[in-house]
């Protein structure tokens, strides 16, 4: 059987750690740092580190410091000495100037989450996982993924060092599991109910001594939480009105959140932005709930979306956004795969080009505007999740156009015809 | 017929630009910067702005900073109250210490140019291209490209609010035209002789008012020496013995190299790094003369790499490569398709997935390490010049593993294999 080196056996370290303390986000319990934990062990729901209400940017060159180190005031519980990174975040936040005019708004951002080492947001949860396994001496990482996160678990995990398990659906296509075979890690095809596997998962990580980043684990969440303060810094802490994240099993959107709750709480901003959960109307059971006044999150039987990257039936932190939209203020939308291509579309027209869960929050604009949501006076953010690249096949649901002409009538061609 | 405007109204622009010289790589001979020009008109080698001897880094927070910000100085001849950007540049450059041990070298660095905002690093020179274009008053840009340079300035343009073409070869498959289509260019599948577009689409620029953007011209060099600039500064000004580069028509390599010139002659550095041209066996003119000791290369009849990127038979800049590597004292080399998928997939390994061209550098280092010529003591930095996800097809070359299991069994298949 695999074992694990217990490395915090610096006392000071512990005590760090003992004083950061982490709690159940519905009943509040309280759990201990110092272990490898994900869910609350009494009622099940996500948990949640403590807010951090004391924290300085560390300002410094950024072409020479990693976003952990620029923001490590927010992260007491990683240790200094062994930070890990293969450059992610400090992404470049996009103003689109055409396009809030022509919607109607009177400002549109995109946080441009695509240049990350694995091209999606999910390299800066996947760090800050590595580096709590790590901590706690774990030589194992895993995840539960077909996309995304698997990618950046298998890249992360290889730079790292560790042996890495990725669990994927039997049924998964050569173009999804290739660029993650590519890294190389135990690449575990599993047949039986892959909507138990998330939970399944964090038992066999306990038996196994296999550390599970999963969607929205704890230290998915703190990983977050950076894009926040990175859109704090560039909009020069003037807060939008909104921030509208793509949302699956809601790991993301709580980092968002916290994010910007942490960097009021340490007064380096007056008010936190309205955060909107957007979904795919195909698989929406954040929205579902949240449009039925319901405070519990029901799975979705037969998911059937273009956003394959959001489609998640039953969100494990889906009970967790409802209360965290209570509390923020912020609302739950969802539009068609058609806006969603429209969207994906309009984007590219303005030089980036998502997946289609990238394009949700854009589409979800347009939505919010023709409803009257939004009037009209409001600065809006959207996270641009992951690259284009992810998906090719939804570019042949576009109308693409071309037109062919011989070497030497090319120039005739264009006076003719442009 | 289209016309342009000529924006360049303003004398103190005007003389601006007139105190910047630009002359031919070969013969000398001046030109005027205030014309699109991208060749010599006397003997048609490319030409190359003067050296700036008088820069210094604009430091500031580069989360609210452009590339085109920080190195103003580099750039006198760009219209400071007319930028454009879609966040490219500041990317990682990350260290590879189990890598570089294992060849038996004392340093390795991968700047990872994949994290562009079209995933290579063609976005640096679009950008000064687009820049240009638009202080000479055009409103048309075109390319001459069907893989890494058409996406970026068909995203670019279309930022940018420009009439942008996209030349194509006639054979172009769905894979390749798709990614540019979703940009919306006027994209143009050429029949004919598609390696003699480069210098016809000059032509056919001048005739239409389209400023072409082409692999080599002045202002994408100009835009490549960036990435020389952010490596001195992550080095923190301790230079790297090699820098290495895929080379095509040579562009990239020339900005690169210009790059660590200039912060030289501004006392930045102490020492220019060696820059060594890598290309591959399939399709390696520049190598191919650099062996023969020859002053010119001459075209590659049958080109045949799976580096599809830098499969140009004749590359425009091939002959200044030539002079450039003899001034600098670097070298060319050039390696087989199956040393560039090992190190491909070597670099996955280590968490960075390059498309087959950007893994020319590492398997250049090993070649030559394995040869003699690195010795063992040296630092060398290898260019990641674009995502594996552009070349998918290339996965599929790789022997890739994945295991089968059912959920419940899962737990006992991890304790007996792994």
């Amino acid at each position: 059987m695999h074992k694990r080196n217990n490395t915090i056996n610096d006392r000071k370290e512990r005590e760090i750690l003992r004083s950061v303390s982490i709690h159940c986000t519905s009943c509040g319990k309280a759990h201990k740092l110092d272990e490898a934990i994900f869910r609350c062990d009494l009622c099940n729901e996500p948990l949640e580190i403590e807010e951090i209400s004391n924290g300085r940017i560390n300002k410094g060159n950024i072409l020479t410091q990693t976003i952990w180190e620029r923001y490590e005031d927010f992260y007491p519980f990683l240790d200094k000495n062994n930070r890990f990174t293969l450059g992610e975040g400090f992404t470049p936040l996009i103003e689109m100037k055409d396009l809030a005019y022509s919607i109607g708004i009177s400002g549109l951002y995109m946080k441009n989450e695509t240049q990350n080492p694995t091209w999606s947001f999910k390299d800066r949860g996947t760090a800050v996982g590595i580096m709590d396994a790590k901590r706690l001496g774990y030589k194992r990482i895993g995840t539960v993924s077909t996309g995304n996160m698997a990618t950046s678990v298998a890249a992360y995990g290889a730079a790292a060092g560790m042996e890495t398990f990725v669990f994927v659906s039997k049924d998964i296509s050569e173009e999804k599991i290739n660029p993650i075979a590519m890294y190389n890690p135990h690449l575990i095809k599993v047949e039986g109910n892959y909507g138990e596997l998330y939970f399944e998962s964090l038992k066999i990580g306990k038996e196994n001594n296999i550390y599970f980043i999963n969607s929205d684990v704890p230290m998915r969440v703190e990983g977050s939480k950076t894009i926040a303060y990175e859109i704090c810094e560039q909009l020069n802490f003037q807060m939008p009105d909104y921030v509208i994240v793509p949302t699956s099993a809601g790991g993301n959107i709580r980092g968002i959140e916290k994010g910007f709750r942490e960097f009021k709480s340490c007064g380096l901003i007056d008010n936190v932005p309205k955060i909107i959960c957007a979904q795919s109307l195909g698989c929406s059971p954040i929205y579902n709930a949240y449009y039925n006044n319901s405070d519990a999150i029901t799975r979705v039987e037969k998911p059937h979306t273009i956003a394959h990257a959001i489609e998640n039936p039953y969100p494990p932190s889906g009970n967790q956004v409802l209360r965290l939209l209570k509390n923020n203020g912020g609302i739950a939308t969802a539009v068609t795969d058609e806006e969603i291509l429209k969207a994906q579309a309009l984007m590219a027209k303005e030089g980036i080009l998502g997946q289609p869960a990238s394009s949700v929050p854009l589409a979800a604009i347009i939505k919010l505007k023709e409803e009257g949501f939004l009037k009209g006076n409001e600065k809006v953010v959207c996270i641009v999740t992951g690259s284009g690249l992810k998906y090719t096949a939804s570019f042949a649901m576009h109308q693409l156009y071309s037109a062919e002409c011989e070497l030497n009538e090319l120039s005739d061609y264009i006076k003719e015809n442009y």
